[in-house]
């Protein structure tokens, strides 16, 4: 992709260093910049040398970027795109990799200037881990990788992104953002928030003896609480009726084994083990899952 | 433990099969005989080799045996209990491997002979897979085995089986069945319930787009429904307070979600992150993880 001189990104987490370092894998003919605005996030992010350069201030972050990609949680975004609005130079490309889309999309088009093209992308890879020092280059390599469109939407920049990301190693697949966060807010949101809920329903001294069925079914609750609420935040509409559903069906299990309905009990649990065959049966065949 | 000459089990799914395997591996001085009730797992048994001999009828498989040991689904047990009762030599130890207790006990006083001790067991090992072709004689290795008594339990035989499942390489803890019933309701049966209400809540379609923290949320709800219909229904009043407790937690996410409170959103999230994290050093402390 030898039009993308400079690719930026915003936020040496996990993520943000985890893109850094599979540019510097997968483009050569690319420069990437990293930034953090945590002075001893910066001088790790060198340490590390997850990009060819750490610089210290936005504005050089930005300036004459081909691709701007923010990776910082999600409600940073609104004041990121209003202070590098006057940095950014005409046909840049802003991205981001937030798990919500809707809103950075309104953000975009309130806070960047005209002739500068914001489009949405949300790798599906991550980790509970957090830091850079958890980044991976392989990171992205089979990762989904969900890009966001409106109909005001620049259709040449989503082709770039697209072609950036695959080349990447995602499986590039495009939608609204509203769709998006209506599915995500289910698949991803919703667990985020009932293996909270889980652990939370639990003693401490009882989860001594938790197993690793408990464990699994936990796992994401360990991820990083500033994220995870901004998800929460800027999905509310869905995260609202997804925790409805859910309650909804835990009631008809309570029913069942209430009623002493043995038949009902087996055939929800059935139900479920069905269904989740079916996701890891095409999982599997999409050679996303070995 | 060379008093043990005839060891016992009745049910070659997976977690029976790796019983007999791990006796084989770990107590080279007794007979190891395993049943099912199905001629078709006798056969495979048979293959497979998971036991010195395996034999067609229940009478065969209790007849001076000094350990028999239940490793079929937990309602079955009354049934088994009844039918073993006038082939068990005086003397015997009847245990289980099931994951609830309270209603074993019971069963076993009404239908058991005088003479004959039961002892309650739940080795805390197994896997969503089933059936004896994943059996392994390391599946107890390292795993958690919580014995149950009351008051009127066998002493010396509590002691044997705590030997018993020591040499297998479990680490032993003894409790009530009520005390067991309680823990484990909420750290294994009530995670169950969830992943299978998780599932439930989502559409088949947009589960092809979940991501690893799906798959990981879930994947307890793969396992067999007849089995875990069973722990269920013998574990009612704390699925059914279990469910209420998680609904509440559910509510109080959802109530902070929905009233914009991101302070509180990020509290609850923090909170069950601590909580998990305690859990895990406790874990490793204990070197039950790595």
């Amino acid at each position: 992709m030898k039009n993308l001189k400079k690719i930026s990104v915003v936020g040496m987490g996990l993520l943000g260093a985890s893109v850094t370092l599979s540019i510097k894998r997968d483009l050569p003919n690319s420069r990437v910049v990293g930034y953090s605005h945590r002075p001893q996030t910066r001088q790790k992010a060198r340490q590390y040398g997850v990009a060819h350069e750490i610089v210290e201030t936005l504005e050089e972050t930005v300036e004459n970027a081909d691709i701007v990609i923010l990776a910082t949680p999600i409600l940073t975004f609104k004041d990121y795109f209003a202070n590098m609005a006057p940095c950014l130079k005409t046909g840049a490309i802003v991205t981001d990799v937030g798990s919500t889309k809707t809103l950075p999309h309104r953000w975009a088009s309130e806070h960047l200037p005209k002739g500068v093209h914001y489009v949405g992308s949300h790798p599906i890879a991550g980790s509970e881990k957090r830091g850079l020092e958890y980044a991976r280059d392989d990171l992205l390599t089979g990762a989904a990788c969900i890009m966001t469109k409106t109909t005001g939407t620049h259709a040449v920049s989503v082709r770039i992104l697209e072609e950036f990301w695959a080349r990447l190693g995602c499986a590039v697949k495009v939608m609204s953002p509203a769709r998006h966060d209506k599915i995500f807010g289910m698949v991803s949101h919703l667990p985020h928030i009932t293996a909270a809920a889980l652990v939370n329903s639990n003693k401490t001294q009882d989860l001594e003896l938790a197993g690793r069925g408990f464990i699994d079914t936990t796992r994401v609750a360990s991820g990083p609480a500033n994220v995870w609420s901004d998800i929460l935040m800027t999905n509310t509409p869905t995260c609202i009726e997804g925790i409805e559903t859910l309650i909804g069906q835990l009631k008809l299990i309570q029913k069942a084994i209430q009623s002493g309905d043995e038949k009902k009990v087996k055939k929800l649990l059935e139900q479920a083990a069905a269904k989740r065959a079916k996701m890891i049966q095409h999982k599997i065949d999409q050679k996303e899952l070995f």
